[in-house]
């Protein structure tokens, strides 16, 4: 019928478009502290910053996900940890 | 009418989709600075990372907004806050 | 035909939708370290943090692109630097 050949028309140009129905509209972020130098990120998010015990503003990031806080002395470290949502 | 019908089919499908015409394309990201140990990132934006006086590194995030410097003497505080544009 | 006139009815109205077939999925962040005391992010990532030699935790980020470390002594300064992909 006419009607059905409307629909499918309307099918295959939908199905052409590849829509994403729901974007990510926002940025979620989570702190993950852990005693000593290391401390790491959840699998799916990512490190934005770090911070470390005894006032130390030195770190770096290790494969990607895991803060290491270089100052001689530290007691804890936090990775600061981001995603889409 | 037949055109009617159609303008209906249409309006129906791409109502389904939910289709978001505006996805995020970028992080936007901005400093605020504040005298004292507090410093707070303006409505729907994510703190990211935290920046103290005095050379201090160590930060925590309290309620997902405020970053507060744990140093005994720090004179300022910058969030760092980052949102989808 | 009429066949044309549904394949045109169709195309306006995604063409209405300005459809983006590939939105953003997830944050993507990388290092970027330099000695002294200001390291810069690439073009089109945003600046999330900063981390400092000398475990200095005190800086600025300039022109919203460059990590500044503020201590009087710093021998390397790292951006840290997101982007959407």
């Amino acid at each position: 019928s006419l009607d059905a050949i409307v629909d499918e028309k309307i099918k295959d140009a939908l199905q052409g478009l590849e829509c994403n129905p729901h974007p990510p509209t926002r940025i979620s972020c989570t702190s993950v502290t852990n005693s000593g130098k290391l401390s790491s990120c959840p699998s799916g998010t990512f490190v934005t910053g770090c911070a470390c015990g005894y006032g130390c503003g030195s770190w770096d990031i290790r494969r990607e996900t895991t803060c290491h806080c270089q100052c001689s002395v530290v007691d804890w470290t936090t990775a600061r940890c981001c995603q889409l949502v």
